[in-house]
């Protein structure tokens, strides 16, 4: 036989409104110290546990959060989560976790099963534009934050890297060496990473007086390295002249070293390459990657913050952009002299480092 | 003001309980099609909704499944929990995760906030060899799947990869090569799998009639490339002779190519390196890394199906093996031969390849 808030209040010889209360860590310190430890040591002894179920049925508040990512084995995410969860645990809460693979109906369907568990708020890392589960939950004024998004016409909290800025960096540093012909495989143009990354590249250039050059902008279909590699293969195929790339992610760049090797093409003697994110390990590749490091524990950590703010009653919108910051490694090299270059290195030329 | 299921059952003409079943997924069947359908036609049009907290705390079931892993952004886990999700997510339980840090402390707490929240069964990944948590969770005959671990004295089910077969892949390879003076970064002894690819090190060694050297086996002190770094150090540090090393993990066996830069010595050329995991983009360092492959998804995935088993009622308990592979890459080669080696190679032997 479970004991009951009941039987915990008659063994203690008051109301069981001051028994629940005195259980509540929320609310004990509204009964007396005395008569609350007297409480507690009554429920002890009759092994009464509190039911956060029922709980959450009078609060209606589980203490959950919910949390769609597109792909947990990408590795943009783990840190992001690891963020998140770290704040959420210190405030007594738990994250559920769900994989959306970017599929809109997947989404949906993940959103609805999370908000029929009474999740408390969402925070959604999906990077595309138009998005009617997100307008819904925006019009409800569902405690939601985004990440990795920037909002157009969505009014709700959003953290995301200073994307532009990235961009920026790492086009100053490829002009710095030396390069004016340099291509950008950008992200699908469907996301907001893709739109601002690609609108970032084309004003960087204009920064430094170069005219973009619309057939060295190339839309992957995806984030992965497949897109990648697709997407400088028709560069090198279409006898394109470039001398560096700017990746919109790491897994393109990535991409780009599986096309050049066969090829014989070196990086960085033949093409400079900077990615974007410095995802774990990158530095381990070769050549390391240059890239834009991108803060994403922090992300995670101040997107948990600001729907934490929203669940303690706080109305404000913020958008958040974290400062990024270049990372230079071995994938970028000055430019080597026009004389030096041929259009198909077959000879091999030495590679040269900065 | 919320219509409740008393009005849904009032409106349609039928009694709650009937209400009830009708709109419960599980037990609608057992209403007739036509009176099921006028039950659901007036619950949407009085705007009722289903309390899935509610049915909780009358079915005691949440659905949802708590996964404790020691931390996410240790590249191991993403795979295994999206097989752990993919599975979950079809049967219609969502999953609640926590990160431990392998701290025992951390790990009690993160699991009785879980059970607090009345999850259904928990999967968990701690490596630790006793833990009282676990010896808890198995008396009170609670639905737990454990995964990267072999149990001794713990009755309850298992997932893991084949780590002995793994550990005797590696050893064959290296002896096929020609190697012999072979040491072992051997993972903390206080881990169930650290323990495991001890003893199969050891025995893999016999099996070539080679005596294990008690002075080329180093215990580190963590599964990180720090451990793996400090622990090959040592080993040179005390001049140990030896060809080869068969780290207990792939990110020890990065620690090993940190060490070894610095001190002008080459993989494979003075020293082949042998991972274990097979974790993402390790086939992308230099030199890209020879390893044991671990089915890491298909290990979250059975863990999630004999979880759910035993969700539906199955009380057998299986100890799952999940076979391994040896993936060959460039980080191991040839033994040279002794007269061409110098145990201090300060002249930079030519890099032998298989």
């Amino acid at each position: 036989m479970v004991a009951t808030l009941r039987d915990v209040a008659a063994a203690a010889g008051v109301h069981p409104a001051t028994a629940s209360r005195a259980l509540n860590p929320s609310t004990a310190s509204l009964v007396k110290p005395a008569t609350a430890q007297r409480i507690r040591k009554f429920a002890d002894k009759l092994g009464y546990v509190v039911n956060p179920l029922a709980r959450s049925l009078k609060t209606n508040r589980s203490a959950s959060v919910g949390v769609l990512i597109p792909d947990l084995t990408n590795p943009l995410f783990p840190p992001i989560l690891r963020g998140i969860e770290d704040v959420l645990t210190a405030a007594g809460y738990s994250a559920l976790i769900a994989n959306t693979d970017a599929d809109a109906g997947k989404e949906t369907l993940q959103a609805s099963a999370m908000r029929s568990r009474q999740v408390d708020g969402m925070i959604v890392a999906s990077a595309y534009l138009h998005h009617p589960l997100l307008e819904q939950l925006v019009a409800e004024r569902f405690p939601l934050v985004l990440i990795n998004r920037q909002v157009q016409n969505l009014r709700t909290s959003t953290v995301t890297g200073d994307d532009a800025s990235g961009i920026a960096l790492a086009v100053d540093h490829l002009v710095e060496l030396g390069h004016t012909r340099i291509a950008h495989l950008a992200g699908p143009q469907s996301t907001s990473p893709g739109v601002v990354r690609m609108q970032a590249f084309r004003s960087a250039l204009r920064q430094h007086g170069l005219e973009p050059d619309t057939r060295l902008i190339v839309e992957c279909d995806s984030y992965r390295e497949r897109g990648g590699a697709n997407a400088l293969q028709h560069l090198l195929d279409a006898g394109c002249d470039f001398t560096a790339v700017v990746a919109a992610n790491d897994l393109l760049a990535l991409g780009c070293y599986d096309v050049m090797s066969p090829r014989r093409l070196r990086c960085p003697g033949d093409i400079s390459i900077v990615g974007f994110n410095d995802m774990p390990f990158i530095d381990k590749v070769s050549p390391p990657l240059t890239t834009v490091h991108v803060p994403h524990y922090e992300i995670g950590a101040e997107a948990a913050r600001l729907l934490l703010d929203k669940l303690n009653g706080s109305t404000a919108e913020k958008s958040v952009l974290l400062p990024v910051s270049l990372t230079v490694r071995g994938s970028t090299a000055p430019l080597r002299r026009r004389t030096d270059r041929t259009r198909a290195p077959s000879t091999r030329p030495g590679r040269q480092r900065p």
